[in-house]
């Protein structure tokens, strides 16, 4: 007899969350674009030996007087005690190397927090697309995309990579997916996928970054498939597992 | 000076609908395809009087004891004590014109209670489409499409409705939008406007239908402007503006 599917579903915001995801046997990926998961990743790529994903301003205050590097933004701006904020290139400096980072944002990690209780964690962005898909094959578990959002709103850029990343799933004849939100946005990421930074002109986020002069991350953040890190959530912390 | 621009706004699920509008000054349009709006908009077509929205069965029922005529189901299935469920050609038999109808849904009527403090709350659905575009477009007010989803889950068949509404009220340029959601809403009905039906195979919630025997409601459901109803809320009861 055949082993059953695994199946594939995604969540558009911390909100639509489901129950289940911590009781059962599950993989949730956690996705930011911008920009939580994408600095994490570029952090691995740039060999940081571990991120401490801190759900509150007030821990991450306090990781900073334990000594430790800390990175933290709310809303885009960084905070007074952090040494420095939420762009991916500021995980891509020398300084940061086979240091651990201390790490708190708006709505990354708090994402990651409402999943840790959870079977596996790993963290998903256009850097590792397709290297992540493939781990993923392979671990023969359900799996849930979780995107982060904003405030808990749905957001474009966020569920375009929930869409290439379950697209990429359901190409192996192993997962199934029963779920709406997955077909939705599987559609959004192949309208999008010829011209990524165009189809994300129109994302509320993007202009709330470009006020914030903040842009030069979008080539970087969309651009598939430059690193092979697996970034997997475990005891606390997060490190590359490949 | 101008006036300033209206805001078009989506929730894809109740889950998702913000605080802020039961403050503020908007209209929230109901949206529940698959059944309960596309229903109601039936129901005063065919001259029903009147429809009172029940939150929930306990509630239903004692409104079968005092004597109304009650449709309800839960999950696709016709409650004992009801005189019919959800299908859309229960509304449309001559038996229920004129009268005052007691209404108790898994989805539907949750989402209308939910709204219900609000400013203004419509009914929405492919059959009045264009007469309700045409109507919020005269109200010079804030717009937010509630999508009532699926037990509190993101579906198909309710997000290309709030696309094809809120293309119709962005057409006009006294509304705007910096909302992610009412993008994607748009960008999956004119992935699907073509071929409804066809698109519509992969909703779950199709699936759940057709297990039950009840998708013939589908061609009459995604059928847009068979009807100009304005299906409103107000003092407890759905009457029929137009």
């Amino acid at each position: 007899m055949n082993e059953p599917k695994k199946t594939v579903e995604v969540c558009f915001t911390p909100l639509l969350f489901p129950e289940k995801v911590t009781k059962e046997s599950y993989i949730v990926v956690i996705v930011d674009i911008l920009r939580a998961t994408t600095s994490i990743c570029a952090a691995f790529e740039n060999n940081v030996k571990k991120i401490i994903p801190v759900p509150d301003y007030e821990k991450a205050r306090q990781y900073k007087e334990k000594g430790y590097i800390v990175a933290s933004e709310k809303e885009g701006k960084v905070m007074d005690f952090a040494d420095f904020g939420n762009s991916p290139f500021n995980f891509l400096k020398k300084e940061v190397r086979e240091k651990t980072i201390a790490y708190c944002t708006t709505n990354g990690t708090k994402a990651i927090d409402m999943a840790k209780d959870c079977d596996k964690v790993v963290i998903g962005s256009f850097l590792n697309l397709t290297a992540l898909s493939n781990w993923l094959k392979n671990q023969n578990k359900n799996v849930v995309i979780l995107c982060a959002g904003w405030k808990n709103k749905f957001n474009l850029e966020d569920s375009i990579f929930a869409g290439a990343l379950a697209e990429k799933l359901l190409s192996d004849k192993n997962f199934i997916s029963h779920c709406d939100s997955a077909m939705a946005a599987i559609d959004l990421w192949n309208i999008s996928k010829n011209n990524l930074l165009k189809y994300i002109e129109k994302a509320s986020h993007r202009h709330r970054l470009k006020k914030l002069v903040l842009d030069d991350v979008l080539e970087y953040s969309f651009t598939p498939n430059s690193s092979e890190v697996i970034p997997v959530y475990k005891n606390n912390a997060i490190v590359n597992i490949n």
